[in-house]
């Protein structure tokens, strides 16, 4: 694969000048006045798709921001590989505390700083220019597609209606995904899963007005008091939680898979030390990064009752309220999950009170299986490139669009992400290393050479 | 006792003007721009003791609003009697909600309406006039003292000070107050117990910054999720207290005085459906009266953490809160109980989180025993001018005042109150039915004649 790292090295100017082009154009998707720069950086990634090779590129209209499609078909019978990535950028205040302006991007340190540097500019550039390569080299051993969204920054509300619209178009073998991080510089890894989530609000009442703490108190339930023991009843004395029917979905992650997880370094005493916690909590059973990983857990986010300004009020208030958040693993459809929280909630609540539940938000979990031609040949990108296989993590998190591929496509995602905690994404001084930037365009295209191969065995 | 009704029927008008006068100041304790209204009104009140027969009347500045003392030392052997009342007001917004303006008293409809008519000022003009009675046709037979602060609506701040500075001349056998109310215009009542009050705020720190529910949810103690096992964990099946040593100090209630405060008429389905409650609540063996009345309680007044606001964040809050008051029954020692529950709320902490409680405020219970002279002298009375007995009633509330009476005077207070739950104190269009007016002087001033005997017992 020499070939690959020849090519960058002659042409790594020119390609940090095109990236910085991109970054300077302030296209976030929160802001109404910058309408006109999604416009703009809609334009750029469709010439800069034709420019590295594409057969067509074309802006589509959604009723937000533009959807980027182009393609290369090289051959009907090969695979075909899906690039996913967002041109819009998060908000930039304070911008005071940026050491160089957001929209003007500079090299410092060895690192590209601005706003988008690396999320999702810096890195979705990275598959534009591992494509031109492959191309202009004709190597390229696959098709490709590309569509570029405008609203991942706001929940993508467009996205899934639009792959909707067009799912022949996006027909696919895998979707490729740089978008997440990895956990060091010396140590590849690709997030293998996500969690889902369901979100709800409820609320208890008690008497129908606040009352009096001592003319009252004792006689009539207080529903912050009954709030508080049906929350704590949502968890066993292992940390599970006690709805009925919770655990009944969740895939169960096989020994391999939970050995092969726990070779991600991860040092609780530093974990402890950074969150100043004396004692971790979670499921029996299972260590920190599997609960949060391969476990379901429900929080609660926010709650509220009665009187919360200074000083002593003797109230007994009429409502309680709490938001409750349940981030669940593959297989549990959040739907079911609402429905079964609901059910419980409602089914405990004892009869001095009454309790509305409403379903506020939800998304489905994603996995990636370990099995799939497109990981196996990761391994074998990663193992040319960096000298060791990426590893297998889980985030806790949900990014509820790659389910919704899924679902909606029909396509497994690979979500190789270059980026690192300290590129400070979403903050001032977003950066991104020089170093992460030409080491994912070379995996990349290392990427396309072994997925070919894989696709054909 | 007839002398007393003639008297009344004579001078029913008079005694309405002189009331008159005084709910015509607006003496709102606690608006600086009323300042001098307190003055007024205790210069108008020393004036009606002097001319009501007091050897002296005085007016003592506090570093508040002032007090006026005064008195009549008939005999010296003597039994004493102490009035307390207060002249202060509440204020009066939404002063719009009015029917006639607060400070231009009127009579309609049989009732006195303005601002202080039943609180306290009509209460407190009885004891005037009662006095006034008793000298002015020979027949005062005891020693009276009065004492009527200026600080009542705002939580008495020197009176205790004003009480432990001038011990010698508050000397007295009981303190005789109205500022109660009655459970019904034909079924007289005296508030023989009030509750004590300990209230703490309570703090919960999970990790040391909020954190994303996804990334780190089930791996990290969430302190909403343990505040509310920590709450919950407060009361038992049996919806006791389960704080060790909180009920060691409970003055247990004696059946006969059960049976008696059982008389008090109380109709719970009444009661739910002004709550728009489906059942009632407390603690197993006790009726609702009872669990107001007799038993400590320990309510949450309020509790917050996390994100309160619309729609969905998925946060693990680093912090959560709750404010939570203790209705602490006779015995029962608040400064002992607040120990007691820092001590055990810090105990319980689990070793994910750290625990901080702050003791806000708390006050002493009180209770009339049922076989001093005083509350046989008032049976006396109401059988004379009601035609039956007061029922002792228990107000789950609070009057701090009466209970530092108790200890830095080391005097009982007897509750005389003629109000009635109609009368909205604190409200607008408060009033005072002239028939509770007329009828408790009636009944005060037979009160004397009969606290007089009974102490010759």
């Amino acid at each position: 694969m020499e070939f690959i790292k020849t090519y960058i090295e002659q042409n790594k100017e020119r390609f940090l000048d095109e990236l910085f082009a991109l970054l300077r154009i302030p296209s976030i998707s929160s802001l109404a006045e910058h309408k006109p720069d999604m416009q703009r950086a809609a334009e750029y990634w469709k010439q800069s798709l034709l420019d590295a090779g594409a057969d067509k590129a074309e802006i589509y209209q959604t009723p937000g921001n533009p959807v980027v499609f182009g393609q290369k078909i090289v051959n009907q019978a090969w695979p075909t590989v899906l690039v996913y990535a967002h041109m819009d950028v998060m908000p930039v205040d304070p911008v005071n505390l940026w050491n160089s302006p957001p929209f003007e991007p500079e090299i410092r340190d060895g690192k590209i700083w601005g706003r988008g540097a690396d999320d999702d500019k810096g890195q979705g550039f990275m598959h534009a220019k591992a494509f031109e390569m492959l191309v202009r080299t004709g190597k390229l051993p696959c098709n490709v597609k590309f569509m570029i969204e405008g609203e991942e920054e706001i929940g993508s509300p467009n996205m899934g209606a639009w792959c909707e619209a067009h799912k022949e178009m996006l027909e696919a073998d895998v979707i490729l995904v740089s978008d997440t991080s990895m956990i060091a510089p010396d140590i590849p890894s690709i997030t293998q899963g996500l969690r889902g989530l369901a979100y709800l609000e409820v609320e208890v009442t008690g008497p129908n007005r606040d009352l009096h703490s001592g003319i009252f108190g004792g006689a009539v339930a207080n529903p912050a008091n009954i709030l508080a023991k049906m929350i704590a009843s949502l968890h066993d004395e292992k940390n599970r939680v006690t709805i009925p029917g919770f655990y009944d979905d969740v895939m169960e992650v096989s020994h391999t898979e939970r050995q092969a997880m726990a070779q991600a370094p991860f040092n609780l005493e530093q974990y402890k030390k950074a969150l100043d916690l004396k004692e971790v909590w979670g499921e029996e059973g299972f260590t920190t990064t599997e609960r949060t990983g391969i476990r379901p857990t429900l929080d609660v986010c926010g709650i509220w009752s009665g009187y919360t300004g200074e000083g002593a009020k003797t109230v007994l208030p009429s409502k309680a309220f709490a938001k409750v958040s349940m981030r669940l693993v593959p297989n549990q459809d959040y739907k079911k999950i609402s429905r079964q929280f609901i059910e419980h909630f409602e089914k405990m609540a004892p009869p001095f009170v009454k309790v509305k539940v409403t379903d506020l938000h939800g998304g489905q979990g994603y996995v990636a299986p370990l099995e799939m031609p497109a990981w196996r040949a990761a391994d074998k990108a990663y193992l040319d490139t960096f000298g060791k296989k990426p590893i297998p993590t889980r985030s806790g998190g949900s990014i509820p669009i790659i389910s919704t591929f899924e679902q909606v496509l029909g396509i497994k995602s690979l979500l190789m992400g270059f980026g690192l905690e300290s590129d400070a994404i979403h903050s001032p001084n977003e950066n991104y290393p020089l170093h992460n930037f030409y080491k994912g365009i070379e995996t990349i295209a290392a990427f396309y050479i072994h997925f070919a191969e894989e696709m054909k065995k």
